[in-house]
């Protein structure tokens, strides 16, 4: 894992080198290369792995869900969208690029993404590379990641098309599921998996993506600024709807519990170390019913 | 010219139905189907025409353009940006939905206009594809479009890295001119013209597109609001680095007119109406050297 998570790193500073206009790519480089567990491209790049894929083939691909990953952090934390000064314990894009720049830093990394699967995935065929992007560009927008956050921000506003369960499932499968299963989606492309396996790794994202939110709900409630490098307590004070406000706590950890069994339950006959070590780690603090 | 507008039109509608989550789609659609030239589609269309190809081939691919086009203008008027509150004579993009829904539906037309060029381009074969979609990422991105943007915003603030002339060069052969390059490239892609036929559209291109900013420059100085549908006079006011602020307006109507003539020259072999049209119609307020 630690290995996967240094080579991903290298990767990312490789591919994107400081040119005219600099301050661009500055502001590209400055989120993308604060420390993360980079969960998406580990996933990504262990599910072609498993599945008899080479790794370095979908590096660029894996690197380019980080990307987009990153691309999405930096437009929420706007201060039109969430507002958040910090992300990942340092000041956010635009607290130290400015506005202007941080909308731009996330287009540009939005385009980047792509170009890089265009141009750094020689070791896959023409076709792949055309699935590859097809994904991309159906899990990054409108039907994908941004229906969440559209619906994310309606919710806020009181605005439920849905029930408020529906709403919430909705939500965090687009805004949170939707990278991990394009993750491991691509991974599986990239290993010429077939569709019912590709369809399996799906419901294993899906229900890991959930978690994950859930996960993060749980810890805007019990931790601190210190634990995650981020403001918390702000879905409590702003009567967001989350897995806690809408379940309360004891009900949202038995989800959780249950969702990271079935992950295990999707996963086990593949014997990765890392998908057991990411869901072990996920479930330290609230525990798992494996 | 007006056939192949309303064409666009048509297909810009088709190919962007409304799904839920609703508001992202009318936020998307609200810009993109205001009244416009709709150039760059066109002249897309019209350079794989002359040059042999199947217009409908390069319909979905011009399409994309003028979404790209469009995102640009929606994250361009924001009031972190430009903070144009009129857009095509309507109120812009941010003041209709807000403005975390206007950085989000620009992020979503910039995903949806490469799914659109992989989903519906069937008449054109896989390299084909590849190769539009690694243009469309070059000049969409931080190598192109977005470059021309940040020069633009660092300018404003007074910084310059390299020499006024050549900083005003620079952003518009990225701002304005690029989308223009991008249009006739992919259009001549489509007709599977060599490289040496793909450089001389280029070139026409970046010519059109300087004219065309120029015009825009000397528009802003001389024009209302009504002539314009949007807010004039703001360069001026804001000590914009401007063709007519950096040359005089004299001295600019002179570059249009040779840029103009040039545009001419390149174009005339192909006895294209459309073109003659496009340049026509540009130069008929400050006349031009055919």
């Amino acid at each position: 894992m630690k290995e996967l998570i240094e080579l991903v790193d290298k990767h990312l500073d490789e591919y994107l080198p400081v040119c005219y206009p600099e301050d661009i790519f500055k502001a590209m480089k400055y989120t993308l290369m604060l420390p993360g567990k980079r969960l998406r491209p580990v996933m990504c790049l262990e599910t072609a792995r498993i599945l008899g894929g080479d790794m370095t083939n979908v590096m660029p691909a894996a690197c380019a869900i980080e990307m987009l990953h990153v691309q999405s952090l930096i437009h929420d934390d706007l201060p039109c969208m969430d507002n958040d000064d910090f992300r990942r314990g340092k000041p956010s894009n635009h607290k130290v690029f400015g506005e202007a720049n941080a909308v731009l830093a996330g287009d540009a990394l939005l385009t980047f993404a792509p170009q890089l699967i265009i141009e750094k995935s020689t070791g896959l065929n023409p076709e792949q590379i055309l699935k590859i992007l097809h994904e991309y560009t159906k899990f990054a927008g409108a039907y994908g990641l941004i229906a969440g956050q559209v619906v994310d921000i309606e919710s806020e506003g009181g605005k439920f098309v849905k029930s408020p369960e529906e709403t919430l499932d909705f939500i965090h499968l687009n805004k949170t599921a939707v990278l991990f299963r394009l993750a491991v989606r691509i991974g599986a492309i990239a290993a010429n998996a077939d569709e019912k396996t590709i369809e399996e790794f799906d419901n294993f994202a899906k229900k890991f993506g959930l978690a994950f939110q859930i996960y993060d709900d749980i810890m805007d409630e019990i931790s601190t600024f210190e634990e995650l490098g981020k403001t918390t307590g702000k879905d409590k004070n702003s009567g967001k709807l989350t897995y806690v406000s809408l379940y309360g706590l004891e009900e949202a950890e038995n989800k959780f519990r249950n969702l990271i069994k079935e992950c295990y339950g999707i996963i086990e006959k593949y014997h990765s170390k890392v998908f057991e070590e990411i869901l072990k780690k996920l479930s330290d603090r609230i525990g798992s019913d494996k």
